[in-house]
């Protein structure tokens, strides 16, 4: 009998995908299911989407080129003219998704044995792609009491270790909503120079921002040409996850020659997404500005309506749509799948993702989960209410449960 | 200064790449370039396609399935019943295009060190995937003297090494055009058994198939559960190849596991091009008999044009839509760079892929080429008519530089 590789032991189950079974067998008894467990925007891809695709129609859908589109690379090299930021087209490379972004950085950076330095906690899938090239992620531990807040530099310095090749933020910050500010993103530069580390930016979120600072780029950091390599994509900004477009941007020519020689392997992204992509780019300034009020909105309404609920704890949340929350339960996996199994309110119940898959420490983020504001804020109120009823029964069954 | 993994100087450039600028300056001073070079099919993408993906539109283009969507895995699973072959929909996994499967299938088989067979020529991306991986292509020579033919299975066993994991082969193969047979593949099956490997196919090509035999699927195989991995592909199939949706297929649930945690890494293949996909698995069979009576033409006007111009000798060609062809040159990728950079005939030429690019030992293929016969009769008739022309001019411009 043949034997999978050690590779294949290494890759973590994904933890939100570990509720999926009770989630199906929720929706099968009829239970309505408010979705704050990932981040899936409830928002309408924008119609200019489907109008470039029925436009796109082609005789032969042929390959397209393995470093993408050049009209799509062009339209994301304006984009970035107009957020302030030069970025030639051929500075870009179109990738299927953010993930295969993240796939080919981490290749052409990491080798077996290598560190990545992550402030933890993070998005899962990075731990997925690091284990995937039997590296290792180098947690930096923030802390909710803190607001997530980006640890000092000296952390960062303290943790380098021979071995360590990068150091990786996501700004703003999935899971914890967090935004980092100019001041931290130099600091980590001046870093990364110090020790000839790559900077690693995901800035997916990067519209989505109610701080009172405006969001900074690391491609607009001084002097970071050599280091910075960001990670982009149309899923979250323009609605459109299932198209499967992102891109990677640097001016380290190094990077993006290796890149593409990787990219060549797998010929080239979908052409349809690319085609639609394109148009989502070409959208004016006053697009982003819509969906940015409309997630303000929800993202009051979610802090404030949590904050009303007993035991629950919400930092300060200026990024992206999600919050990393701290609720009265020693066992926030426990509670996920029993909301699930065992709760409804109105034939209704939410899922949400148990923290502890945000982290690598197994004994970090017991109580906390990642809350989603994908919903409109009609169904985000529904949801919080439902989640306010069942922590109160998840008490009152836990209290039942104290033997006399 | 950061530095690059050791990886990234594994990935071989692709050889087809290497031209490519030579195409890009023809094309610029208005030549004319008969592209024989890439698995590019000039047959028009189905109607079908286009009309599911405009009837695909939906508001929000979500997260689809990590597994691919459910209908269009249903669809393939009633193709592959069509043929005579029960694969139910939950042992096929949706890829992002055939390169994904083999990325999937690599990452979950080897491991560091880990080898793997394959016969040569091969379809250069077995190479670039498994160096990414770290691991070693042994190869299995074939001979175009003796049209390719798989060698006996005693070579295989003799090339067997304690890390060697997997036996691979491409069947109809890219690039020869061989195809090999049932008790060929029931040999390599017996001998996968006998030393715990995997056996992975690439099927991309299978309607592509023109011997005197019927095409036979490793999935075919008795007893070939556990070993048995198969790659395919919408691309060459149904001419789509933008879309980028391939599968995996096989009934060992351990890798069906393994691979999809790896799936999920990565959220889901691109939604439209499913959409569309699912649409051409639902072809009648009549849709493959026409084509593949298109390709039959092709080949056989290939076979007899190159078989009449002096020097040039051409195997027996029984599957897909590549010959390997000996020519009267020296060194086939010289030969390939001077028809771009200095011939051309009625201001055309023939853009051609160098065989050396399809072997791994740097001595060998140096006097072949791949030609890909993916151009409609006419338009084949005139490349082989300049190719034969670029021969007769190249040979008289060598004789020409003989010192006295």
């Amino acid at each position: 009998m043949p034997h999978l590789s050690q590779r294949a032991s290494f890759i973590p189950a994904s933890p939100i995908r570990k509720l999926a079974p009770y989630a199906e067998a929720a929706k099968a008894a009829g239970k309505h299911i408010y979705h704050l467990n990932i981040g899936q925007p409830d928002l309408e891809t924008p119609k200019t989407y489907w109008e470039a695709i029925r436009q796109g129609e082609s005789k032969v859908l042929a390959y397209g080129s393995s470093a993408g589109e050049k009209p799509l690379r062009l339209a994301i090299s304006d984009y970035y003219k107009r957020i302030g930021i030069e970025m030639p087209a051929d500075h870009i490379l179109i990738t299927t998704g953010a993930s295969e972004a993240l796939n080919f950085i981490f290749s052409v950076c990491l080798d077996p044995g290598d560190q990545i330095i992550v402030p933890e906690p993070f998005y899962a899938n990075y731990h997925s792609y690091a284990a995937f090239m039997y590296t290792q992620v180098q947690p930096i531990g923030t802390d909710i009491d803190n607001h997530f807040a980006l640890p000092p530099v000296e952390a960062f310095e303290a943790a380098i270790q021979p071995r360590t090749k990068a150091i990786m933020i996501c700004n703003p910050n999935n899971p914890t909503g967090v935004m980092y500010g100019k001041e931290e993103l130099e600091g980590l530069l001046a870093l990364a120079k110090k020790y000839g580390l790559y900077l690693i930016a995901d800035e997916v979120y990067r519209e989505f921002s109610y701080a009172d600072f405006p969001h900074h780029s690391c491609l607009q950091l001084e002097g970071g040409e050599e280091h910075v390599i960001v990670i982009d994509s149309i899923s979250k900004r323009f609605s459109a996850c299932g198209a499967r477009v992102g891109c990677l941007l640097t001016h380290n020519q190094e990077i993006l020659d290796a890149v593409l020689r990787l990219a060549q392997s797998r010929l080239c992204p979908p052409t349809l997404g690319q085609i639609g992509a394109e148009a989502l780019y070409r959208l004016p300034v006053s697009y982003f500005e819509e969906v940015s009020a409309e997630y303000l909105k929800r993202r009051n309404t979610l802090v404030s309506l949590l904050r009303d609920i007993p035991g629950v704890m919400v930092p300060e949340v200026n990024g992206a749509f999600y919050a990393m929350v701290k609720l009265p339960v020693e066992n926030s996996e426990d509670f996920c799948r029993w909301m699930l199994e065992e709760f409804s309110y109105e034939n209704s119940t939410v899922m949400m993702a148990p923290g502890s898959g945000f982290y690598i420490n197994p004994r970090k983020g017991k109580n906390e989960v990642r809350i989603a504001y994908v919903l409109k804020e009609e169904d985000l109120k529904k949801a919080i209410k439902c989640l306010a009823e069942g922590l109160r029964a998840y008490e009152s069954r836990n209290k039942a449960h104290i033997p006399a």
